[in-house]
């Protein structure tokens, strides 16, 4: 594969704007546009709006110096058609969520969610004060890309279900919807795992088609209406405990950049993480308060379905440990996740658990 | 006061970066130097690593055409005299923390830390998302400041005691060093509330001269030694669940710059609060585990003290209703709190606790 022929070709294809601004030689001088395209259907709250934020950052503060042209999903190329169209070349960046190419490589797992694994605050002290942005950048490598973290759904909820939810053997047999590793977990569990595209789910659910389904969090799943069809949900899940989103640049596009625009992607990058996870989350908070008002009753699986849920979910990741660099990224995860999780436990979990209970 | 004319003598003052760089017209074209002053001590763990990268994003970011000349503590103005300072002009910006300001206004507490009051995601949640950011810039308006979140600790540890505490009474007479109104608040519950510089604080433990300290988390903590003297320790506190840092700038100088230099700050303080907060958290995490293995005893207050510190905590800060500024804040502040709590707690919390409980 010979990315900078690609590189090439995509310099020209993507220059419109170039073209334009050789109008105007004394602002266009150095003057770049790289070519952003997502995961995500344009206008796609929360998501979508994570990939908008990094390409008007990045815009805004090179002072148009280096304009981000974002192309969502089917503008260009489909959403998941974005990692081999900038490995190729083909667009200059994409923002998207990674465990979309565990196909490419299983490690890209960890940097979104894996089941029964970080949660946001312990992703983001693994990537920028661990192993985590190192490991990140040696499977970007492997494909000629530069990934950065860039967004952050935060923990996405257990979901909805037409019955409650007593014991693991409640999920023999449940039609259930839940994409990726969460739903292969479930599998293990006898579960008859659905995967339904977005725009039918609703519809399944109404049907009976389906017993249940998991979606995002609260704002996400309160715009897609599960409320009308059920009030039971589960807020907590296992399978997403913080989905992060990335950015990943074309390796040569991004060497081929002043070390000032390299910076201002890193930072726009990082920045995007944080706004977007406090989008959600804040979002989400307004949004269970309008559900539980509007009668939905939320719910908590018991002891015996976590233990059902945390050995199925150990014996998917196991399926995938004879890849090096899986293993070697599955240890870090889970030997920093302890570590943050002792501290993030008995400091802000305590704390938060007392006042709440000292408010009402 | 005649902030524009303070600018002037600043821009004049501040500029030998600017006169190296006249040397070299064709690069200096339009550069610019900015002071910042922070309220810490150079190299001090953390908080001014806080700044520092701040200071170093906004420089690398701009390709040196916004330098920013980082002065800590001491060596342009004292830590509590940069608010002054950057009001008057005599530097571009600080880097500190607000609730150091409360003599300026009161409602400065709550964008660093107030007592039973937001945690780090609630923070951001609502400064981002919620009226967090426009209620610190009217605030700084009133100073002519440009305000920025900046950097957070992450929850304080409640502290280290030279003997265990099992009821509020336990308080009374109990001489513990705590600054601002957390300590305020401990008064009243019959503490002898001694306000010790850090420098003399380990001596003071150590000598029996005071029976409990306050610090910061496990990293700072041990690197202060308490462990040496003490083995109790409350991991979980109610007087700073949460100590965001600030930038804020001249907002004249603020004003004077380009949009791409306004973003670029802005952008640059807010990631600083990430990578801040993630670093605070992460070497909390291993420290804590290093503080346990070394036979640390971490303790949680029973309920009754957690109960007495939410109206020790709550009887503080009507102290100051009768700001009407003040009573905006803290309003808007448990309204958003509430409603972010809520799903953090259905969500992150009940799945932190039951993958901890599984996992063991």
């Amino acid at each position: 594969m010979d990315r900078r022929s690609f590189l090439r070709t995509s310099a020209l294809g993507g220059s419109a704007a170039a073209a334009t601004s050789l109008a105007a030689p004394a602002i266009a001088q150095g003057n770049r546009t790289l070519t952003m395209v997502t995961t995500w259907g344009r206008g796609l709250a929360g998501v979508h709006d994570a990939a908008q934020h990094v390409a008007d950052s990045i815009t805004a503060m090179s002072d148009g110096s280096l304009t981000v042209d974002l192309k969502a999903a089917g503008e260009l190329v489909g959403a998941f058609e974005v990692f081999d169209a900038v490995t190729a070349g083909q667009a200059d960046m994409y923002h998207g969520a990674d465990y979309y190419f565990t196909g490419q490589h299983p490690g890209y797992q960890f940097f979104t969610a894996a089941p029964f694994g970080m949660t946001p605050q312990e992703l983001v002290n693994w990537y920028y004060h661990g192993d985590g942005h190192a490991l990140h950048d040696e499977l970007g490598q492997i494909f000629g890309l530069k990934s950065f973290l860039a967004g952050n759904t935060g923990p996405q909820a257990g979901g909805w279900f037409s019955k409650e939810i007593n014991s693991p053997d409640d999920f023999n047999g449940l039609k259930f919807r839940m994409p990726g590793l969460g739903g292969k977990a479930l599998g293990k569990l006898g579960a008859s795992v659905q995967n339904i595209p977005g725009s039918e789910v609703y519809q399944a659910l109404a049907s009976g088609a389906i017993d249940g389904t998991e979606w995002i969090g609260p704002w996400a799943d309160e715009k897609a209406g599960f409320q009308e069809i059920t009030k039971t949900y589960y807020t907590s899940g296992f399978h997403e405990p913080g989905a992060g989103l990335s950015v990943a640049v074309n390796r040569d596009v991004f060497e081929s950049l002043s070390p000032a625009h390299q910076k201002i992607i890193e930072v726009a990058s990082a920045e995007a993480h944080q706004w977007n996870l406090a989008q959600f989350m804040n979002n989400n908070g307004a949004a269970l308060q309008r559900l539980q008002a509007g009668g939905v009753k939320t719910l908590e699986f018991p002891d015996s379905v976590w233990d059902a849920f945390g050995q199925a979910a150990s014996d998917t990741l196991d399926e995938f440990m004879s890849d090096d660099l899986f293993a070697n990224i599955r240890g870090s995860v889970v030997s920093s996740m302890k570590a943050s999780s002792g501290w993030i436990t008995k400091s802000e979990g305590a704390y938060r658990t007392q006042r709440d209970r000292v408010l009402g």
